[in-house]
Formats: C-alpha cells, structure tokens, sequence
C-alpha cells in the first residue's frame, strides 16, 4: 500500500506559459506575440532568473493536479492546511468503509512486537465500525472509531508558486515521512512535466546550499539528485 | 466533554467599522469623519441593506477569533478546509495523547450496546498508543492508531463574510451534528460581540425565509430562536 | 482598439477532470480509474448535478489562462479585485508608454463633441509625460498624469469555480461596459475549451431564469445565446 | 496632501493572543488557559522565538484595519495585488470628483518646470472631466480621462503575517515612493498598538542585517530608527 501519486492534468507547455507571463510586465508587447517568440534555450534562462529574483507570482499560471492514493488522514488533514490550492477528498460520510485500510507507518513495521500490537488493533477497530454500522449507527458517527491511520485518497491541485512552497517545507527531513514521500512523488510527477519550472525546488540545502530551518535536522541533502532518490 | 466555544478576541465595534467602510465606497468623506457621525440606528438599517443587496466585501473588516474544544479530529479536518481563515491546532506530533479522549457522537451514546462496543474499543486504542510510545514508536505514528474521533483543540479566526458563509452552510441541519454545534456556540458568541453584524445569519431557511438545497431536509428552521435553542 | 482576449492555456480534458475529483468524494474507487469510466454524456450529466446542487469546489482543479490587452487601467483595477485569480500585468514602472494609448469609452465615442474634448486631453496628457521624462522625471512619476483609461494588457488565470462567480458578477447589465466585454470573450472562450463546465453560466437572468440583485437593471437577459451575441 | 494613515481597528492584545494560539499547538491546555498565564516578558520571548523559527501561521490572529487617505489610484493599484487582505475603497463610478486632487510626485514638486507642466495639465484633464460630465457622459465613463495620479481613499485589513510580508516588500528603498510612504506609516501604527509583534519588521536590511534583493540598492537601512524617521 505505498503512496500513489499521479499527475492527472497540467497546464500545457506550461514553461513557456509562465514565461510569456512574466515578460509582459517589463515588455511592450503583448503575450501572444510574446508566446511566439520563445525558445527553450531563453525560457529556461528567464525562469531561472525569476525564481533567483524571488519573482514568483509568474508561477502561479502554470496549474497541476494531482490523484493521490495510500495516504493516511493524519496526512490529509496536514495537507489541507495548504489553503493556497484545491481539493477534493473521499467521504467517509458517504462511502462505506469495507476493510481495514489503517496505513502502517515504517517505524512500526520495522518492529515485529509493534506491528502485531498495531494490526490487531487497526483490525479491531475496523471490525467495531462494522458492529456499529450493523447497529443501525450512520456511517460518518462510526468512523469516529476507525484509526486516525485510515487510508484516504484525494485529487489535489496547486499552482507552481505554491508547489514551490510546498516543496520547501515537506521535503525537509523534520517533515513527517508519510506528507515527504507525497511531496517526493509530486515532485517527480511535475519535473517531468514541467521541467524548466522545477529545475530547482525542495528544502532550502537543495535550493540554495545551506539549511535555512531555526533547528537544523543535521544531514542536508546535496543536491537534487540525492534528494529524490 | 461538551463542545466548548469561546471567542477570545474581535474587533472593538465591529459593527461600526463594518458600516464606515462600505460608507467610503459611496462617500466624497474618509474612514474617520464618517466613523464619527455613525450613531447605532443608522448602523444597522445600513448594515442590513448591505446584506440584503449582497455587498459582503465590507463584512471582511470585521475579525473575530475564537478557542474551540471538545470537538474530534474528524470535525477538524472538515472545518479546516475554510481556506479564508486561520487555525493553529494542538500538534498530536508534539503533545502526548495522556487518556483516552474520543468524541462520543449521540448516535452511539443513546444505544447502550452501541456504546459498550465503542468504549471498549476507544480505550484499547488508546493502550495500543501507550504500548507503542513505549516500545519506542515516535508519537507521530503511535497517532496512527489512536481513533479519527479524538479530542483536538484549536483556535480558529475568521472574518465577518467568512462566518456568514460558514453559518450558511454548516447551521444547516444536514451538515455533520458536532461542526453544526460548534457553529451553533460560534454564532452564539459573535452575535453577542457584533449584534448588527449577525443580526440575521444560518442557513438560507432562516435567511431568506426558504430552502435552497438542492436535497431539502424537510424540516426549516422556522427563525433564529429555533435555530439557537 | 478593441478588447483582445485569447485563451493561452487550459487544463486539457478539464471537463472531466472536474468530473473525476467529484465522483472521487462519493466513491471507493480512485481519480485514475474514474477517469477511465468517464463518457462525454455521463461526465455532462453530472456536472449539471453538481452546478445544480452548488457543489462547487471540483470546479476549481480546471485552471484557464487569459491574455487581455485593450483594457484600460480602470477596468484592470477592477478586475484585480478578484483574488481568488493571479494576475501579470504590464508595468508603467518599467515600460515606457510610447503613444497616446487611451480607451474611449462608447458613451464619449458616440459624441462628437465629447470625443473632441476627451481626445484632446489625452493628446495632451501624453504629451506632457514625455515632456516629464524628458525633463529626468522617473517614468514611474511621470505617469501620474496619464489618464486613468490609458491601454494596459494582461495575463490572468482563474479556475472554473472563480470564473462562474467572476460571469455571475460581470456579465450582469450593471457590471461596468469595459469588464463586461472583457467577460464576454472570456466566457466565449472558455465555452469552446470546456463547454460542459460552462453549458450555463452568467448572471441570475440567464443561469436561474429570475433576477437576484437588489435593483434589477429591467432587461434580464432571455438566455445564453442573448447574453453572447 | 500628504499620505494619511490612521488604524481605525485592531485586534485587542493582539501579542496575547497571538502567543496563546501559538501555544495551543505545543500544549496539552487549551487557549483559555493559557492566555491567562501569559505575562508580557514570556509572550515578548515567544513572539521573538517564533518569528525567528519563521513559525508565522499564528500571527494571522491578529487583524488590523487602517484608513488610508491622500493616496494616487497609481498606487492603489499595486496596494490591492495583495490579495490576502480586505478593501474598500472610494468609487469614481458613484462619487463625483469635485476637484483636481492628482497627487504631486516629490521627483515632480523639486523641479519648477516639471511642475508647472504637471499642474497645469492635472488641471486641464479635471475640467475636461467636469465638461463630459455636463454633456451628459456617466461619471464612470468622464474618469477616464481623469489622470492615474488621481486622489484616492480606501479602508484596508491586514493580519499580522501578511503585514509582515507586505513590510519585507514595501519598505524597501526599491519600492515606489507612495506605496513605502504608506508602508511606513502603517507600521508606526502597528508598532503602537502591538509592540511586541512587530518588534521587528521591515526589509531584510533590518530584519536580518543583510539585503536579501537579487538588485540591492546599495544603502541599506541601518535599522528601524532609520527607517521609520
């Protein structure tokens, strides 16, 4: 049950797209003809410029959604927090949960004792929602007993700007694993997609050499490579 | 463990500041004149017809916070998806979980068999997070086994659109019972703080007199009396 | 010198898109196989559900992108109003304004005598702020004196939820000429792209067949086809 | 004319509060607890160490409402791209413009010439604006020909973080001369009403002793005695 992400829409050429846009605050032309006259070799010299500028908002026209599957709603519900972006999650109001889904953090299963203790109970508690909703309960007041680890799945959508924020903050090693290892795969998911605009992205030790955080976790990452191996 | 609303901080004469600036669209006088000549009659007929015409914007100005608890994680992650507001909520990565403390919803507490299972069920998840915690599993995943309905805190702030939406939406008898009992304390509170601000609010049975769902519960509220009580 | 909109990026397939996030929140099943499932007549059936039912945040995974130029610096001021978009706009800090690019307004194009003394005082005003550029005024002072109504263009993006409130807002007869015409060829557009998201769309007249403002402007518009011509 | 700033609300304690929701997500209390337990010296601390830990999130609790007066729709403009903030701000479409009000950059008032140009020009685009308001042309539409420099006054709110962020931003040497004229005064405000919130505040120079600007200007600010003098 590993985390699945999938990118299921993106802004189209969306290098370019971010470009153009920015070019137009400093050019007399309009963007169409702007869009025109752009290579590769000039937009991802510009991008650069714009991200070393911290001239962000550009960004924020290029658009990516994602599925996302495997996750607990520990994760989800730090996930949401992210106001700047959409989403669009599972209902436990409305769908009945038929199996235990409870995700089992590594910590937990690199112990033998841990994880018995753990999928019994996990089990246990998907076999009391079960008696509940036989009981004649509503299904969203019996989930109240399901483990906070319960898999969820959701669709989300951020723009670069933010997937650019997002990335600073949750591929820090002091991020939790589970919103990391999303964070990695989205990453993955949009540097093929959209190269130029995520030539460089992640932790400040990624993003500009030298850890930025007040309480360094003490193992930067080298470089981009390392970080999403 | 009843839910517990208290509104800890509003803007000093909401309703005033509100009425002055939707006045400096309309006005040749700034903010200050006009704020001076508002006695409290003419706040709020003008308040009121600002929110018949629909011309919200105004209410923005007008901030209110409040500290909530008693209310589960599930209804947390429902009402954290309010994107226009802010949230700080006690981290279960940091605080240790030191009692069982998992929201019973009425449904389960009116059938004692319903009941029995849960309790039972609450309270072995709860050992289960103490056994982990002790065979070494950092808090931030022992959590995964702890129920969805456990006890959070949080303090929550939003403006005076925002709540006119929230209460639209979550006072309506078909949202879930404890965001529906947390908005009911809500509107309670700021009703008391800012009366012109909220002096009609809820869902569009008591706001405009009729349902606009699109699935109608069938059962109006028939005014605000009824929908506070 | 006509208002130019051009559609320069949008979400592909973004019907049903929009579609898979929803069906997502009602479903075991995740966004990848949904999609899958989707047909063009059962993904226009429930978007219909879902306008209808005002459920409306699936809307915002389809993202658009717009290039407007022709409008002037009173309609952009406006527009940008709306925050739930991103904007790039052409900056009079950084581009030197090189003719007299000012709107006319039709009111003051269907008067001779009124476009003689408008035109003149834009011919004048321009004048003077090469005269102020040359005399070593920073062109970001010199602008002052421009017109308010001097050309400006554009690049803005808003999803399908912000761009239903946008053409309820602005395409109603009340809503300002300039950012009604800008609304009209940005609603031709995206009906083009997407036309299941936006098979309705507009003010209350055309999308619930009845007026909601408060001071109706007596000439609702018949229907979709009227509002577009 | 000068700029006129005057902070007509604010949130009360506003370090207070700030600090207790910030503690709520560290501790097992709630929020009532814990305000009552803070005493200037530990919020001061707090504050500090959060905003040096860049732990921004809880000082969205505190909201500020300003009057703006004596500012040009130039800068205006750019003041409203902030999009995490609330606006209400004077119509020239329902307010007629009884006077030439256009704001006399400083670059523009230390030279006699440039001046002379200036005026007689602001002057002659407002009885331009006067004549098409006789011919019968609507006040929205005569604007136009009004010039951007154009008087303005508005009501804004921002909280605690998005001042910060507007600060960093606006303060610096580098921003155009109103908007920072504005900035400075917002920020003697604050500082007023919330010392310890915004203890520090300002363009990188100040608050981190080093320019973070990709283009620095080359004279930094010492600290904030200089830049609020």
């Amino acid at each position: 049950m590993p985390i699945y992400v999938k990118l299921i829409a993106a802004t189209p050429e969306a290098d370019k797209v971010v470009a153009a846009a920015a070019k137009i605050c400093y050019s007399p032309s309009g963007a169409a003809q702007i869009l025109e006259g752009l290579d590769p070799a000039r937009t991802a010299s510009f991008l650069k410029m714009l991200r070393e500028a911290g001239h962000l908002s550009p960004f924020e026209h290029a658009s990516f959604t994602f599925a996302v599957e495997g996750l607990s709603r520990v994760a989800t519900h730090q996930l949401v927090r992210h106001r700047l972006a959409s989403y669009s999650q599972q209902s436990q109001r409305y769908v009945e949960m038929t199996g235990n889904s409870c995700i089992v953090p590594p910590s937990v299963a690199r112990s033998e004792e841990a994880l018995a203790f753990f999928s019994a109970q996990a089990e246990a508690a998907h076999e009391c929602y079960t008696k509940l909703v036989a009981l004649g309960i509503p299904r969203e007041d019996a989930r109240f007993i399901l483990p906070h680890g319960a898999e969820t799945r959701l669709v989300a959508t951020m723009n670069a700007r933010e997937l650019h924020h997002f990335f600073a903050l949750r591929l820090c090693r002091r991020a939790q694993w589970e919103i990391r290892e999303t964070a990695k795969e989205m990453l993955k998911a949009v540097r093929a997609a959209a190269p130029q605009l995520f030539d460089s992205a992640g932790p400040s030790c990624v993003v500009a050499g030298r850890c930025a955080e007040a309480h360094p976790c003490g193992e930067p990452y080298r470089d981009m490579e390392q970080l999403l191996s």
